[in-house]
């Protein structure tokens, strides 16, 4: 989960998103709209007897916060939070996955904000089933996922990896900017992601509030997008202030077409 | 209000409840269901420019909790909060407003916590407008409310204040006692109250675990209120377990009969 706003675990439950699939937490920043339904779903899943382990990662402070809260309702977790407090400003991988990496994206706000790249390890080779016997051991197996070929005992080749696997799936990549000023300088770092979700507070007539405000008009999100090779751009975020969030997505389709606009309850398929 | 658990601004949006009506907040303590939806309400009143000074009174720790969240959100609110944190275990005055006052009632939870008893001011007499002139000045007026006669120069009575005016209307008073324990000592305190509201968290059949929980039965609500010699009972803070609330209402009804389940949306008027 990125970002954890009042009552998002109202949200959880009308959405029917499990708490106890929930290992790993990122908060952007301590703006409440990005945090506040934090300490609200740790205690809820301290409720509903959570004993696994959960990971947090945060912008220095989040810690303090929560440590505060639950000391004052002399709660002690029965799960552990594994916390990281990265440093603003400087590219930090906070989770090392079996299947993923996740890495904060150094952002432009009024208060220290990161956001975050989810990278998909590669994938292994996917093996043609009908052209290997049902008894392959599983040394041999994970062989062949690796790429090489399956030898015998003098070294002669069985099963050639061409002939038996197929290439592997792609390794995806998501990046999550928000909430920040237009900042080109994210470009280098998202390049070619399979998705990028973009906040876009403002539209175009509204720039110059934007940058005063630190934050992004539909277009500039859009220019993010172009500039990276993105595949697909979601905006969200918006301002209260617009009630056409249509015209939001026309703006940006004009710079990127593949935009979708990020409303409540949707959800979009990375790759 | 007394109490904000975490989404209390989107039940006040639903319910109507107009936010810059709000002038005083009180917390019995720091449990979550109890406060996580107050930095949020705080935050909203800002952004919608409040001005208008708040009072807030609450166990110790509420402050600390509060200026760490906005220290990290770098937020200097455009009004002013003035704070109270009461000790708890014992009767404190935390309001001193010109109609009413609200007083702790030390509870026995697993935390610090007190309920509030809010107290009307003694109202004055009401003046019976076709028995005295349109022009009568105002402090002639002020004397009638007050109970005295109004004189002439020479000290004659021209409106004697039992002819020109009707006894005051009562004062009223409302107890809310949550989260505690079966905690007789505070009847003594809450004597003749109009209107008290009580957690039930259990039923009977569960006392003992309510006892070691620091929580009451639905009987044990309806004892104190009718100890009390209460007017109204309205009972809460129902556990998850009872799908069937009317079981609970009868079994507080068996004791105290003028028992209501305070259902979410309801609203009851004191006196």
């Amino acid at each position: 989960m990125i970002d954890c706003g009042e009552a998002t675990q109202l949200q959880c439950k009308k959405y029917n998103v499990k708490l106890s699939k929930l290992d790993h937490i990122f908060i952007s920043h301590l703006h409440g709209d990005h945090y506040y339904g934090l300490i609200g779903l740790l205690s809820t899943m301290h409720l509903y007897g959570r004993e696994k382990k959960i990971t947090i990662a945060g912008p220095p402070g989040l810690r303090d916060i929560l440590t505060l809260q639950l000391r004052y309702s002399e709660t002690v977790l029965n799960y552990e939070i594994e916390f990281t407090e990265w440093l603003p400003n400087q590219v930090e991988t906070v989770l090392d996955h079996a299947r993923f990496t996740v890495t904060t994206i150094p952002l432009d706000h009024r208060v220290p904000c990161s956001g975050y790249l989810i990278t998909q390890k590669p994938n292994k080779r996917r093996i043609i089933r009908e052209m290997i016997p049902k008894q392959l051991p599983p040394a041999q197996i994970n062989l062949l996922k690796n790429g090489e070929d399956v030898t015998d005992e003098s070294g002669d080749i069985i099963y050639e990896n061409s002939e038996v696997t197929r290439p592997p799936l792609p390794a995806y990549r998501y990046a999550y900017c928000s909430d920040t000023k237009y900042k080109p300088a994210i470009i280098d770092q998202i390049k070619g992601v399979d998705m990028i979700y973009h906040e876009a507070t403002f539209m175009d007539d509204m720039e110059d509030r934007a940058g005063k405000t630190f934050h992004s008009t539909a277009k500039q999100a859009a220019s993010i997008a172009k500039s990276s090779k993105a595949d697909i751009l979601l905006i969200g975020h918006f301002s209260t202030r617009y009630k056409n969030l249509e015209d939001m997505g026309t703006e940006a389709q004009s710079i990127f077409p593949n935009t979708f606009l990020a409303k409540e309850g949707e959800t979009f398929k990375v790759g």
